[in-house]
């Protein structure tokens, strides 16, 4: 069942948190999201082979397929857009990526030429028409991929935060918002402990960040954080972590 | 055409680098790897849905593919294994990859459940039962995937280096070993500078495996490094390559 994130009548923005069972799909939990503004549509990370069936079901109550403008990868992962070919020949789509990734993509697909349909999203980001509105991709590399991209919706003021602000958990509690930071932690650590990349590359985006008016940061996995306070005390704990790179050291690189 | 990296008669290491034509499939050429020891065999980078048709003909001349016992994969990329649900379903491999990926493998295949099948590869490595031969998955996270390995065959020398030394070329010159190695970096330094994540990290690598006896380094994109003079070549580069977020400054981090 999608959870409206943000509804003024004209604008929606949705999410779709139990289209993977992690516990029978042995599979990670992850979220799916659409974006309806007026007569045009996106899908935001429309997750792997595994969740294709729902989604285009869930999503059918809000949205034609058949009218969708974009999907929106933050980056190349199975999660995120294994699906690919099921999209691209069902709908006339086009699918926004990192350049890094454009000449990757194909690899899903089964060997058709769907090349003017993948538009690369340069490194410093790019605003996209959706409807009356404009899309912000938001440089977010190596948080974790190398190129990699957050959406940013100026009408809700969410920030689809992809791989970051992630928790592990199952789907029916990552439907609900974050109630208490700190008891939050837990969930959320080993990942960002091992796939954020490095403390540096965090201080850049929070840096960023701090700039930008968000009401919701919505990650791909887990709950979302709602509200500045809640929103700022993620971004305050992202910004001290040591991470990736950071932590590895001579020992993790050894002969077996 | 299978390009023969090594053959002893009963062990044998075979290169594909001709299923993706880097031009027609507007994808980025690859290389798949096979490596058969007596009545046993693996996949190694067995690649996208694009490959898998090309690669099960190519190599039942040398293997049946009902045979396999293994796909090795050194991370989770399309290019490396979006073919797996099809691998899945015709064959009763295994597949090894890093713990990191083993929930997420599942979001390539549609559904059924293969946790038995896929095997998390622990961080420190593991070696790895394939006929009288033991097979090393040796420790490369970072150069580029969080959880990432190599593959180092001691009965060839040869160590597939997954994204490690790979160069961008056509399929028809990436057949051809390394010749003149200045004149190779070229095709090498614009990947290694964005999608290897740390010159630490190339540096820990470059400690261990100075330890090994290597005759050729393969990558899986792109050209081979045959001897101990070309191999030494590549690691004393690669020991000084600023990279990834070396390479990162605020600039790249600023709302678009």
């Amino acid at each position: 069942m999608a959870v409206e994130l943000y509804n003024n009548g004209r604008h929606v923005c949705l999410a779709f948190y139990d289209l993977v069972d992690e516990a029978t799909d042995h599979a990670v939990q992850c979220n799916q999201f659409l974006i309806v503004d007026g007569d045009h549509g996106a899908l935001l990370e429309p997750g792997g082979n595994m969740t294709y069936n729902g989604l285009l079901m869930s999503m059918a109550r809000y949205f034609s397929s058949r009218n969708l403008d974009y999907i929106f990868a933050s980056h190349a992962d199975p999660d995120i857009v294994a699906s690919l070919n099921k999209w691209m020949v069902t709908t006339n789509c086009r699918i926004l990526i990192s350049k890094l990734w454009v000449r990757f993509l194909p690899h899903f697909t089964t060997g058709r030429d769907y090349s003017d349909r993948i538009i690369g999203i340069p490194d410093e980001g790019m605003s996209v028409p959706l409807g009356s509105c404009k899309l912000k991709a938001v440089p977010a590399h190596f948080l974790h991929s190398e190129g990699c991209f957050q959406f940013y919706d100026p009408i809700s003021r969410i920030l689809f935060s992809g791989d970051l602000g992630v928790s592990l958990l199952d789907h029916a509690e990552a439907a609900k918002p974050v109630e208490n930071f700190e008891e939050h932690i837990p969930f959320m650590i080993g990942f960002h402990r091992r796939y954020m990349i490095a403390n540096k590359i965090c201080r850049y985006w929070v840096n960023m960040v701090r700039q930008l008016d968000i009401e919701q940061i919505v990650p791909q996995h887990g709950a979302r954080f709602v509200g500045k306070e809640m929103c700022n005390k993620f971004i305050d704990w992202i910004e001290t972590l040591q991470c990736g790179v950071d932590l590895m050291n001579q020992d993790h690189y050894r002969m077996p």
